[in-house]
């Protein structure tokens, strides 16, 4: 029996498991990632980490990792989560160091693979997987391949524009999907709308630079009641919304709403069979579930029987990690 | 020396080549199409037509149709172009009658892959074309292949939503990009928003049953400068906006828009190198490519350097023939 190491690099966290060819997780371990030690000291605890966890013959590692990446020199080009740094050659820094193959990968779209290999994608050669947390990650297999592009950033679809001129986002743009359907963004926005919280508007507009009004704009509910306390988390406004709470319900069905119209658009895009909502958001289940599914029927696409199933996703956190080991698996054939 | 054969059918007229293997057409002739003739008059007009073509060795024809097409069986299920036609085995008919192997392609992918072979796309493996015409077609190279997706309706990009909740598609949703930057989009809208033609907005309504307020929502400039005489194509309402005629640049300059957030969310989708325009709207040449460009510049994404070239395609009606013949020599390979 052969097995692979999947590595999921995390801004805070790194998540390293020994898999089997099956996508069964034998061991698996957690270290902190410390990346203002620099590439070299986060490089050597990964190997030290991967090391421990060795046992039998291992083909190879699949190394998930927050990008934007060049797949084709191996090298981190610059990460947000992993500031300062810049061009790293991080797949033959740590093949050398393990003496083994080292297959890297677009974090989102190794949890995507994983998905499609072990979790709610199985069978699905057309998927497209959201991972719904503090911003909106994807990945996007098509043909039962993770679709790359030309530079390697195709499925970036927390960017896609939902609201032309909506609210403004870090990366530049406006009104981009996960400035309305990220865990973050549902929590900021039900503080705005509330009115309660100083702090949240002020986060946003210290990203962007933009004046009160512009960030306000897009804001649902102003005046309805707000939620006492100020939500912590996405789950927080979830349960509040569940309360009657007007405002969250509003922040919450419109996150959902947004969802919806990027299913379709993702419909058009790829014809998907499936799409999987996966990351914290997606822990709430049916709340999330039922009203993005109500929304996408509300749509009203008509001119052909094939609109693509939404679904939660199966692998929770495990997903990068089952995803990298089987591209290592997948580079030995 | 072997040729091809390439057919493109369209509503009105079908259009027959005669290809080498390096693109270039040696010979060609358009016929009447008829549909309401039957599947089987224009299917036997088509056989006359490719015998009529035929000299030197045919390696074997491909077939551009509107669709939805059943890739897989070689059938039209159900054309908008073509009334009355459900679930016709084209591919299938036409090779008996020819005696040659038959390969069936959507019209707008087959255009797609013409202008990745032999156009505006040669060298761009990540390609997409829009078409701009009566609707908003399109076709998405990836890997330097046709994405189809699972039920073959991938790259349906004229239904990407860009305005949530906007003006009413015939396809069943709102605010479709087709609505806003289709060549008969613009029409409808400068006309609708002159006032001054009662055809256009009923036009709107008739086709989806919409109230009137509904469709004027999102019409712009209403009781701006309104053309004089109203515009009749895409062309006299550019020209009407070169001349100063406010209402008309603010239809053209938001049809433009519409399209560089189209440009922005395919990039975020496929990473292509190239996106393409064609169609009569491209026609237009840099006075539809400098505002989208102008549009795309403003949408502000930062976090790559890598927003794809907008470029015009070059094929011009020739690209359905030329792609589907080269899918031909493809299909022998």
């Amino acid at each position: 029996m052969t097995f692979a190491i999947g590595i999921d690099v995390g801004g805070t966290n790194s998540k390293l498991a020994v898999v089997t060819r099956d996508h069964r997780i034998q061991s698996q371990r957690s270290i902190p990632t410390q990346p203002h030690r620099g590439p070299d000291a986060v490089i050597d605890d990964l190997a030290r980490a991967a090391h421990g966890l060795l046992q039998g013959p291992i083909t190879g590692v699949g190394l998930a990792s927050p990008g934007p990446l060049d797949l084709r020199r191996g090298t981190i080009t610059r990460a947000a989560n992993l500031p300062g740094w810049l061009d790293v050659p991080i797949r033959d820094k740590l093949a050398e160091k393990l003496g083994l193959s080292v297959v890297l990968e677009n974090d989102a779209n190794a949890a995507a693979y994983g998905e499609y290999v072990a979790g709610g994608g199985v069978g699905c050669e057309h998927l497209v997987v959201l991972t719904l947390g503090t911003g909106v990650g994807s990945g996007v297999i098509v043909n039962g391949r993770i679709l790359h592009g030309h530079f390697d950033n195709a499925g970036e679809l927390g960017h896609m524009i939902v609201v032309v001129d909506g609210l403004p986002c870090p990366c530049g743009q406006r009104g981009c999907l996960e400035r309305y359907s990220s865990a973050d963004a549902i929590v900021r926005r039900a503080c705005h709308a509330a009115g309660g919280n100083a702090e949240a508007p002020r986060r946003e507009n210290a990203e962007t630079g933009d004046s009160e009004p512009d960030g306000e704009r897009n804001a649902p509910g102003a005046g309805a009641t707000a939620p006492s306390p100020s939500p912590r988390s996405a789950a927080d406004v979830a349960l509040a919304a569940a309360d009657g709470n007007a405002t969250c319900a509003q922040v919450w069905d419109e996150a959902c709403k947004y969802l919806a119209v990027a299913c379709v658009n993702i419909q058009h895009a790829y014809n998907p069979q499936r799409i999987l909502l996966a990351g914290g958001l997606s822990l709430a289940g049916a709340a999330l579930l039922d009203p993005v599914r109500r929304h996408l029927r509300a749509q009203g696409w008509s001119l052909h029987d094939d609109l693509p199933e939404v679904a939660l996703a199966t692998c929770g956190s495990d997903a990068g990690v089952i995803g990298a080991a089987a591209l290592a698996f997948e580079s030995q054939k």
